[in-house]
């Protein structure tokens, strides 16, 4: 089975792409696989697969290999004898923006490429923390509190200490600090606006518990993973992040009640559903006395949580024989036509 | 001045947008204009001035015309001897799917060529009218009660007669339908199911004030039009609002108060800051009982509103003067770097 990794993107989650990149391809030995790499200027490389490794791209190997150009039905690559296409499904793990923003699935859709990854409205509303909330809701499913500020405006923060603040469009916990007093805020801003103009206020529950569960949606049944209860280091910082994004050995399964585990299975569905098909996605919920929490939506998440899969080439090539189909709209030219008759033209 | 209109596309939308290219053109006399045609399968044509007529589509004579590729910085024209790049800045007039759900403005952010039009995440909130609620009651704008209905899903109706059924993710009225008792019920959701697989109810109003206003911000001022009663025949269908598509003629300015002037003015700035930053949009308006309501947004006006601005091609050129920046993220591959030396490799 042929299959695309696309990997990289103009963001700041771009090296992590890699490393999952890295983690997805020794995880998909079945597959015919090619591997595409989009650098920070938005050129697209076709990647030797003995070359799959970090330093290539840090080192600016990948720029010896052919190019390739986004056109119809896949990626061409140019020759001296005329061009190839390169015509096979995409995976898209193009982390944080390019990839989870909408831009890639925009692209492919455009191009008539079919891909596994969020369609751009779910991507949209994952990818801003704020637009999350407004699908939470509308979908029924609990999130926590939360104050939106804006770079330059200044606001009366209501949430009390200690709090969360983080950047509306980042993911990997990049920019994010718990805030316990006054004096640590200023800094903590600071930080968030270095990364979006957009900044959400949520309150940090020391202790709370957290749940992972990922998971798609085939032919009109949804495949969970198992709730992985992750560990964390108070919370997660990047660098620890980071190195998730390589994990490849399944982990163990969270001691749960069934009862727990059917809760975050029904709000997964509640998310998911019609939105997010044609993805493999992970939701990390909170639970707060008897009750689930969305705290994120990763739709590409860190290595595509392999680790949370019993089979997780068989998933993806599940997902893949069931991808949605973009609509596909013909113009008759009717109104032009009865128009340029009136006219007489 | 140089600017490309870029019009057609894959949409239910895609003649009004040839007919609102050819308005427009007519409007900015004073730009060195080049026309490109996005056909309904996704493929570009350079076409040529004199040829800007309707017929030149409906006929397909596009197809003898030189094809585009859109690349870094521009389109890209492959010839004998060599490619010459169309790289002048793009007013996107593309209305409905692609131009107005945030295809083009993901693929022309992606190339770096700067465009007139909504940006991606303006695009996605405005397309679908499900989402526009939710900005509107972000930014503090009311808008009428709505249910949701999805296809395939029998929902009780709560909203009592008449209302309007409308298709949450098409413009120009396509699709819609004022239901004023059960047995009209069926007709009009087969034919909003038709378009969307979600859809819309909201009350119908007999006889509401309506009001049209555009705008856009440039360097931190939003030029306002003047406001618009539309005269409708209760309420607009496609084949009149297509007419309406090809406006130029300059409208009377509605006889209103400065009072109700300055609150549509003000939920304008609402809505348009900081989100259609490098759009100008056109909001519809209705007025209830002293109250200013949200109808909708939208972000490619047909013929770009030329016919509510005073110096509309001023406008457009301060526009163009002041089209926000995609912020640039340089990678530097610190993460994989320090891995690689801790792993010694």
């Amino acid at each position: 089975m042929k299959l695309a990794l696309l990997f990289g993107g103009a963001s700041y989650e771009h090296e992590i792409s890699i490393v999952s990149a890295i983690t997805v391809k020794e995880k998909l030995s079945r597959f015919e696989l090619t591997f595409i790499f989009c650098d920070q200027d938005h050129r697209f490389y076709l990647i030797d697969g003995a070359k799959m490794k970090a330093v290539t791209f840090s080192r600016g190997e990948h720029r010896k290999m052919p190019k390739l150009l986004l056109t119809q039905g896949g990626f061409e690559q140019r020759g001296m004898f005329g061009s190839k296409l390169h015509d096979m499904p995409v995976l898209n793990i193009i982390h944080g923006g390019d990839g989870e923003d909408g831009t890639i699935a925009s692209m492919m859709d455009f191009y008539g490429i079919p891909f596994i990854g969020p369609r751009k409205e779910a991507a949209m509303l994952s990818f801003d923390k704020h637009y999350t909330k407004w699908l939470a809701e509308s979908a029924g499913i609990k999130t926590l509190p939360y104050e939106v500020l804006h770079k330059g405006k200044n606001s009366l923060i209501q949430t009390p200490y200690p709090f969360i603040v983080k950047p509306a469009r980042l993911g990997s916990s990049i920019g994010v600090s718990i805030v316990r007093e006054a004096s640590e805020l200023d800094y903590a801003l600071d930080v968030a606006f270095e990364f979006d103009n957009v900044v959400l206020i949520e309150p940090f529950i020391s202790g709370v518990k957290e749940y992972n569960l990922a998971g798609f949606s085939a032919r009109g049944e949804i495949t969970y993973s198992i709730v992985e209860e992750p560990h964390k280091n108070e919370f997660l910082d990047f660098e620890k992040k980071y190195l998730d994004f390589a994990r490849s050995s399944k982990v163990a399964e969270a001691s749960i009640s069934p009862k727990l585990v059917s809760q975050l299975q029904d709000a997964f569905q509640a998310i998911y559903l019609p939105l997010f098909e044609g993805a493999l996605i992970r939701c990390d919920f909170f639970e707060i006395d008897g009750e689930v929490y969305l705290n994120e939506v990763n739709p590409i998440p860190g290595s595509m949580a392999n680790y949370l899969f019993e089979d997780f080439q068989g998933s993806i090539q599940k997902l893949l024989g069931a991808l949605p189909d973009k609509k596909e709209i013909r113009v008759h030219y009717n109104y032009i036509h009865s128009i340029s008759q009136a006219k007489g033209k």
